[in-house]
């Protein structure tokens, strides 16, 4: 029996990497003052700097920001200037502060799954951030808990399940990432909903996952979230 | 009856304003070649800009980092080179990256506690860094709970003390910081264990806590934990 629904919210609740990108695209601007953008491969370069600093400091914006000033400073082999040095914390705050608009859809489809079920939003990044985005969204009142995280892997899963002394076959996590909201739940037994976003950040393109796994459903909008649960919820009672 | 003990953790369990100290001094000594450091009030202009921050980053290490960088850009009116923003960087993954010490008697003092009363960490700061610090500590597992938060004020407490289904007056938290873990906790009817540290950043200084108030110990070291929860616990039955 499904007894739990959890969701992960950027870019499944609410926009968030197109922000992330914009920030990218603005940052490959800055540098076109100091070097060829074509030739110096800007994107795989801070990517390099971004994941070597996730064992440092973990995910965020104010970790992005960071990233951008140490891969500027190597890029441009230490000639970028104080002032544009500034300019990149200003494009991090401005990642940071934007607006926080929900998808088309899901008020409705939360409030529907809501009415059935107790949800618990599980998200990652920085504490401050996303309760500011939870706030923002005034999506805070459809959900019992709110869990942000450092991680989301197997343990933090297992971690949040247990506070809630439940068993993973009776849990379901609705998110856009395969690699942070499905495929962990899925390996402890759980169930996992995928529902995709425009664009995905290179370092969550990456999982195992099977995609014919019987325990994920894939969906492409919002709307499509309560009859993905009802389908799990019977599938979950005939012991499938 | 108490029945919660709540504690801090930097520079409550562990050193931890020491190494933010340390950091502000290097801050200081990398700026004195391109300001009179004893004219431009370096501490207060980086104070100032970690404080319109806070709004935006909330605390931590990274907020620290931004903020230096920040503020070392306006003090030097631009003038910072990129290898120096680069060496403010490193100073601030040095305070991400230091080894976690136990202040002395902790350990003991907590697992006397832990003994008797269930025990919940309630950390204040970077989701990422504060996971690090309790696992490098070693306490993680004398605690119930360990709940890292954004802010310490009336309504995280209030959260957190509901989540246990507690009143406050069954409620005791050991902390360094008047501001942060005593004064909300007193506030909501509960009590508070000060064990002051030997250095305070200054916004913790900000508080407004009678200073006799009887439901406050103040002690000045660890082992003078398990006593004060006695003489709480005594008091808390009596009604007082």
């Amino acid at each position: 029996m499904i007894q739990l629904i959890g969701f992960d919210g950027d870019d499944t609740l609410w926009h968030s990497e197109g922000y992330y990108q914009q920030a990218q695209a603005e940052f490959e601007t800055l540098l076109a003052k100091y070097v060829d953008v074509h030739d110096s491969r800007l994107h795989e370069r801070l990517l390099a700097v971004q994941k070597a600093n996730l064992k440092v400091f973990g995910y965020g914006a104010r970790s992005m920001m960071i990233s951008m000033i140490e891969a500027a400073i190597a890029i441009t082999e230490e000639r970028i200037s104080a002032r544009d040095v500034h300019r990149l914390v200003e494009i991090g705050k401005g990642v940071l502060q934007h607006p926080v608009e929900v998808l088309p859809g899901i008020r409705e489809a939360v409030e529907a799954v809501a009415e059935e079920f107790p949800l618990v939003l599980i998200t990652k990044g920085d504490l401050f951030h996303q309760e500011a985005k939870v706030r923002r969204s005034g999506l805070d009142d459809l959900f019992r808990r709110i869990e942000i995280v450092s991680e989301k892997d197997n343990s933090t899963y297992a971690r949040v399940l247990s506070e809630f002394d439940l068993a993973p076959g009776a849990f379901v996590m609705v998110g856009n990432s395969l690699r942070s909201d499905i495929e962990p739940v899925v390996r402890l037994g759980g169930w996992g909903i995928h529902m995709p976003y425009a664009v995905t950040w290179a370092h969550e393109m990456e999982n195992e996952l099977d995609a014919s796994d019987p325990r994920v459903r894939s969906i492409s909008s919002a709307s499509e979230i309560p009859s993905a649960v009802r389908e799990i919820t019977a599938l979950g009672r005939s012991g499938g």
